[in-house]
């Protein structure tokens, strides 16, 4: 028999205005001295001081977070986590310094090393109460506000995923006002990144109808409005959009992602280059889609219609069109990806836990394919 | 500002066969005694036997929920509970055992009175850690196996809402295969049940796209399979489908109710007429949309489009004909409600959780109306 299971999430506090309710979830999650954790660029711009200064109590910053975690950052910020003696963690930003808070509460609970917990290592079961995260996501694209996982590139050099519910935030303040000082290029790319975590849980085969209606408007949502949250950054109700759709791309996430996130994340753990997941994400979309068509073209044919594409354009060939209306870089090449990275990544790719859910089987030979593709 | 509040649910287990899983549900919750409740007309089918026969260790059964529970039935089986030592309820049936062994769940860790943690009187804060509860069940419509509520009749008269996340039952086991047994006429009264969880959610005036996507997903997967599960009992697609739309109306409750359930809730507390709750929101449901029209055109314009209807048969319409096709009551009348009966329900309607989230503002008068056109 085959059974299908799933499980829906955390609680979400969605709209303008979200992010000022954080003292008030401080206190109800008895949060008493919080760890923030952010990264530079967003302290440069005013925002984590603004929520600090909102909290009464003492407060510690971890300001950082690097565009792609590592485990030696993760350590970093457990040992100052300790020394303050924190009881909680606010996740201030994009999906790099959420996942860096759920590993970071799993380790201010769990003994030493991180690899132990990894979901590849069969990890998850070790994973117990961890410290608690307040998720307040500064971009609309990761999920991670929702999500139990969290991708960490470790020392010896894999980028793994780290899954548990314990690691759900146990509040995300989800407030698309944040988002609206984000630059346009990083508004394309993680909108990219929320629109391709909707299209490849779509594709997914595992059943599950609930994810499939939430991430199918989530796609639809996007493409509705990425294009305006690029180019009108003040435009709250495509801010507002955006943000859904990350949220609904995330309530995805347990349905499996596939090919894209299975090539992606092995160039996240490139620390030469410091690739963005969702503009690897996006450049490498067009190609996964037209390489799935034969085993999804029943699904590919729902998401057309979704998305409200004319006849006689493909959703490989809008998604590339997107790409490149968007100002983003089109294939990895572009990235500073060679091919003598190739091999490398292809083993990245083989034990990428997003894999065995791509709906068409992806095999070495594929993968490699598909990598030859991108960076000639 | 207005912000919404979301959060999803609990863990599901779904597929014929999953009922098989119980016994492993039970070692992985740590449930060594359950106590089993059900009904007499399950236990009659011979189901709850097979399911006790599948668990190793001792169990003992509580075979007497009322078609609406209540408070008196609550404390018989509480009394069980406690006297054998039980340490977990294995919930097998439709709504009213699942929801009748929430309760029981609550009062074998809680003080009584059971009134003191009615939502109405502010008892949500009031419901700590519950005893675990794995939902069986046998019909396609409560919701309530995903769902935080139940609905108990008190020895006061009311029937009241008991609302919290520590109700959840641990897992639901969702198996298609229990439900071929189910009678045609209780097959239709129960998914018109899911189908008006979808629709009075999906009419909601609350923001949450994610749940609009499931219950517009919801509502057509009923609507197209509620007539052939009702005439082939034994079409296990359709069964399928009836039980995917029951979770799905459940992930809805969430966004909040309407008319339709404020209206039947009384109806359910009427100790001399034991209605079908699915059936009284049958043939309550048209008249509400007809109701809910002015406020609520282009939801219904939408709902009209995702079931599949003609233009120029309304979706008010297409019900009456439904309930018609399906054998069901379509008026009160037919169920022997009263106009004497009226001033009591409703007061009932007006003091209702559900009442809130019509999208029609829902005052005496309009209550009044209501229930006059259905009794007349």
């Amino acid at each position: 028999m085959t059974l299908a299971r799933f499980h829906f999430l955390n609680r979400v506090t969605f709209g303008a205005g979200a992010a000022e309710t954080l003292p008030g979830e401080l206190a109800a999650a008895d949060i008493r001295r919080p760890l923030l954790v952010s990264d530079a660029g967003l302290v440069a711009t005013g925002l984590v001081d603004r929520l600090r200064d909102s909290i009464a109590g003492p407060t510690c910053l971890f300001d950082a977070v690097p565009p792609n975690p590592t485990e030696a950052a993760v350590l970093a910020a457990r040992a100052l986590y300790l020394a303050e003696g924190c009881d909680g963690i606010v996740a201030i930003g994009g999906g790099s310094p959420l996942d860096f808070a759920k590993a970071v509460a799993l380790l201010a609970t769990h003994p030493l090393p991180l690899e132990r917990y990894a979901a590849l290592h069969g990890g998850t079961p070790r994973i117990g109460p961890c410290a608690p995260v307040i998720a307040v996501p500064t971009t609309a694209g990761t999920g991670s506000e929702v999500g139990r996982g969290a991708l960490i590139t470790l020392a010896s050099g894999p980028k793994l995923v780290f899954a548990s519910p314990q690691l759900l935030p146990v509040v995300a303040l989800c407030d698309p006002a944040l988002t609206v000082s984000l630059p346009p290029l990083l508004t394309a790319a993680t909108g990219m990144d929320a629109l391709s975590h909707c299209i490849e849980s779509y594709l997914s085969p595992l059943y599950n109808p609930a994810v499939d209606a939430i991430v199918l408007d989530g796609a639809r949502r996007a493409w509705g409005a990425i294009r305006t949250a690029t180019a009108e950054p003040g435009n709250l109700g495509a801010r507002t959009d955006m943000m859904m759709a990350s949220i609904e791309g995330g309530l995805g996430f347990q349905k499996g992602l596939g090919a894209v996130h299975a090539l992606s994340h092995p160039l996240g753990a490139l620390q030469s280059l410091s690739l963005h997941h969702g503009s690897c994400n996006a450049a490498i979309l067009p190609a996964v889609l037209r390489f799935n068509a034969p085993a999804a073209a029943g699904r590919i044919a729902e998401l057309h219609r979704a998305l409200g594409l004319p006849a006689g354009t493909g959703l490989a060939e809008a998604v590339a069109r997107l790409n490149a209306d968007l100002g983003l870089p089109l294939s990895l090449r572009d990235m500073g990806v060679t091919a003598a990275m190739i091999p490398g990544l292809t083993q990245g790719a083989l034990a990428d836990h997003s894999r065995p859910t791509n709906p068409r089987p992806l095999g070495d030979a594929d993968i490699l394919a598909l990598y030859s593709e991108l960076v000639a």
